[in-house]
């Protein structure tokens, strides 16, 4: 017999997240996304997964992130979609990685620039060394 | 002179949550998706909103739920998408309901019903006044 696992408070992130992993199925993949960023006068989103510097990424949050760019990929009424990575440290002094799920590219920035890429002033392709 | 506001541990969800909150642009709106939930035998996915019973969706986060309608509208590769919002509280002895970002109609479901809908087992339109 193993003792239940104990979860620190807020592991779940919600009470239903809580009750998927108690009650639910395990075929399927349960995230939460850390951030969804919605610029309405540029109709552009991002959804962003977010990692500490040395923080593993699982194979099924991979997955889940490329349906999402997948199912996201086609403009609709002026709207576009990108899904990305970041990877780094608050408060960032050190810059952070941004990974575009959709060709797996790396790109470091700075703090400055990831202010300004996470305001939508710049894109991405813009910023490769930049640092 | 205000005192900066003192938020509680994990308000912020994640720490580039809170860099954005504390450094970024109010331009735009910066939510989490609590609950991405990803079947791959079926290849659909669902975002899903959870609120408790008596918590209050805020306007921003409604229209950002519906750009992410919009833009998953279209299936791809045979991929589907829909958005919803759960309201209901953990351990859903009362069951919940579940609002479709698509037409903004709710159906309330109970605890058996709620758990083979997260399962993709049902969908929503069949789970109708099952109570």
């Amino acid at each position: 017999m193993r003792w239940p696992e104990v979860k620190p408070e807020h592991y779940y992130g919600s009470e239903l997240n809580r009750f998927i992993a108690e009650y639910c199925t395990r075929r399927m993949t349960c995230i939460n996304v850390d951030c969804l960023l919605v610029k309405n006068d540029q109709k552009k989103i991002r959804f962003i997964e977010y990692k500490h510097q040395n923080e593993f990424l699982p194979a099924s949050q991979l997955r889940a992130l490329k349906v999402v760019q997948l199912i996201t990929s086609q403009p609709l009424n002026g709207w576009s979609s990108r899904v990305f990575v970041v990877r780094g440290d608050y408060p960032f002094a050190e810059g952070a990685e941004i990974c575009s799920i959709n060709d797996l590219k790396i790109v470091k920035v700075n703090r400055e620039n990831l202010i300004r890429w996470l305001n939508f002033e710049e894109e991405l392709n813009l910023l490769v060394n930049m640092v």
